[in-house]
């Protein structure tokens, strides 16, 4: 048995310290494509604050990597092992420990699961938004660490925008808490939002105060059909422009509906180049819809149709939460992107993006957050066919490089990890890149956190 | 001529650099009470990004300290002159570069007034909520430093909800470049948000690009009138429970309400304990006024007064907004506190703070953004009476105690500066503290930015 080995069994249960290299290997990846993983040399997967400090301690003590976990439904690979790390999975601290009506917080382990604290608010009146795809199965612990967004973010915003306050356990194995409880608070810097989306490389978190909302209407959409993506986006920036605040803006190109369709037989209207979906969550959404529905019109689009009630608006709602599964089913593998621009640029991004799929012989669809400007191109390909998956990697590599030169970010929400780590040094630029080494050396001197993973 | 004034006018124009004493006298404070101001050696005036790197990179070289400015209006001397500093002040870089619709972006310099930009905005058929007492002086790099907030923040949050990107000059002259122009973006760490609120002390923000929001409708407000603060904290409570956002709520104490009477004539109810105002900005906002009408007196208001119209709306307003002012005219100084606790604690902030007055023999009136927890406690005092102003800081202090005691912030809004130092370190602990000496070291190795506030 090796030191390493030793030494956190001495601070763990048996049932929290895993070895079998079978076992080893089915942590070893979370859901990236084209991301290497090493090979860990154990898994821990602690229930208290103190194992997972005796964890850092003694992995600090021998320089060992740590890579955090959660349910590993990222993609970017920032939760993918290293060669001789240990897997650090939180997804055993599961506890919602307060919801609170009055203060509208809630305070969680890590290992919550999204959707399972969702439908606990929801029982006291409350909400809380981020819904990653993932919701149903991804932690708030793996949120934080990514900065996860969801379908809600034209309204609501990301996760940092609902995390008040967080317990986390340094490289060192201390205990540094930070932010706060209350509504408001501006004392010191704000180490709160540091950590989140620095995807484990500073510390893990093993507690979070959380905002909640209170719970908003029921949402009801409409669904308008365009000729082109273009007059698609010009829909997207004239209801911008008009000063509307619709709960959900979402864009699915003719590639992504015919998927949606061939997997679901949702019988989505194929002739069309773009489909636009439009929420509201207000008390009396018609008024909004109308008014949306005719700027879309406006724009250019063939056909409007707001949903008869709550039952098609969730329907319309299921389809493009179906998109991803859909592009991925259409050659067996896909690979996601997550470039995010300027509104006023999603068309450009949108036109590039087919361009570049053309340029390849790709197919590329392209579902999208689309009231954010936030887009997922999807690169649909065979993977056991060489020179494809090769045009896939390409394409996706001039995706992010157009992102970019629209005045973009290579991510919106989906977080950097292996997988694009060489754009962010392209994005942020030599001086910030300095300030983010120095900032990581100041959390983590001898750098055991998610080595090798953001930058 | 020194050194440093003679480097220094080397990359400045003649009028950009004050050296005349009387000068610098008068930029040596802000508004804070109780807070020392050294002697500054000069005063720089920039109007452009090239003039703020050359002051940087000289005061670097002779490790001179420089302590950043905007209007001066804030409350916790964060932008008072340290011995042999130089006062670099923002004001005339004061631009505003940028207003765009569609993205819901404005790009300004930091010298812009809140109102400037707020006025300009509204233009557009857009809002900038952030809303401080002093709008129509502070400057918006003024509230990114500090962090403000005002009376907008129960509904749309404090200023670092609406930054999304900065350009800094950092302590040795480069311009770093954080955060994005996109609606979403989680690429690297959060440097923007680490920036906001860190008081000039980790670098000099020159450009800032802001997230605005569509312009809602025109607030609607009604009074309450209660017989205790005790029952107006409870209606708060019920309020916020009952899963309403209103766009304000605000509570004024019997001594409040009185000094407002004395200085405005108004003739608001003295014979009440506690004015809670509470305004909607929703299209149709009678319905949440009936309701949150209904509450106060379910908590036991004496009398519920909704607003006739938008005039008699924005004079409740006008009341409040009169605090302050009205407050320090009570006995010739006041010194106004910004603790902020969980609402379901705000009842016993305001009891323990009456029982601190009534102990010190002291005049604390309480104004509060009640909805936030965020209480303005304000000690009343005669600054010649030497003994009345001793009991005036002892009461302070108790304050923030308490307000630790009850899980909450020393300040929720106002900034640490000086005026509150010591308390930073007891919020924040040991373990925070040291991270944040290392954070520090790592944007400004050799301290020479507003070096001895915060912390």
């Amino acid at each position: 048995m090796s030191e390493l080995i030793e030494r956190l069994a001495e601070g763990l249960p048996e049932d929290a310290l895993l070895t079998d290299p079978d076992v080893l290997a089915s942590y070893a990846n979370d859901m990236a494509s084209f991301c290497p993983a090493g090979a860990p040399t154990a898994v821990v997967v602690p229930r208290t604050v103190e194992q997972v400090q005796h964890t850092l301690r003694t992995a600090n003590d021998l320089r060992v990597p740590v890579v955090p976990q959660g349910a590993r439904t990222g993609l970017s690979g920032a939760a993918n092992a290293t060669d001789g790390c240990v897997l650090l999975s939180l997804v055993r601290m599961d506890r919602i420990l307060e919801i609170n009506p009055v203060d509208r917080i809630a305070v969680v382990e890590p290992g919550v699961v999204n959707a399972t604290l969702s439908r606990a608010v929801n029982e006291h009146g409350l909400f809380y938004p981020p819904d990653p795809s993932s919701w149903e199965m991804c932690t708030i612990g793996g949120n934080i660490g990514t900065g996860s967004g969801g379908l809600c973010c034209v309204k609501y915003g990301v996760t940092a925008e609902y995390v008040l306050g967080l317990d986390v356990v340094l490289a060192d194995g201390r205990l540094l808490t930070t932010g706060r409880r209350t509504a408001k608070g501006v004392a010191g810097y704000d180490l709160t939002r540091l950590l989140v989306g620095s995807e484990g490389s500073l510390g893990i978190v093993v507690r979070a105060t959380l905002a909640l909302k209170a719970e908003p209407s029921r949402q009801l959409a409409l669904a308008a059909e365009f000729p082109s993506t273009d007059a698609a986006c010009d829909a997207v920036c004239r209801i911008m422009e008009a000063g509307h605040t619709p709960a959900l803006l979402e864009l699915m190109d003719r590639t992504t509906v015919r998927a949606v369709n061939d997997m679901t037989k949702m019988g989505l209207p194929e002739t069309t180049e773009a489909l636009l979906l439009a929420a509201f969550d207000t008390p009396d959404p018609a008024p909004q819809l109308r008014a949306v529905g005719d700027l879309c019109a406006a724009a250019g689009a063939s056909e409007v149709v707001p949903a008869e009630d709550q039952a098609e608006s969730e329907m319309l709602l299921q389809a493009r939460r179906a998109a991803l599964t859909a592009l991925e089913a259409v050659k067996g593998t896909s690979m996601i992107d997550d470039v995010c621009v300027p509104r006023t640029r999603l068309a450009d991004l949108l036109t590039g993006t087919a361009e570049i799929a053309e340029r390849h012989n790709l197919t590329i669809g392209v579902c999208a957050h689309a009231g954010d400007g936030n887009t997922h191109p999807t690169v649909c390909f065979d993977a056991t066919d060489e020179d494809e998956s090769r045009r896939a990697r390409i394409s996706f590599d001039e995706i992010m490089e157009l992102g970019l030169r629209l005045g973009g970010t290579i991510t919106g929400e989906h977080g950097v990890g292996l997988l694009k780590k060489t754009w962010l040094a392209e994005e942020l630029g030599p001086v910030s890149l300095d300030l983010h080494r120095a900032v990581k050396s100041a959390f983590d001197p001898h750098g055991i956190l998610n080595p090798g993973k953001l930058f």
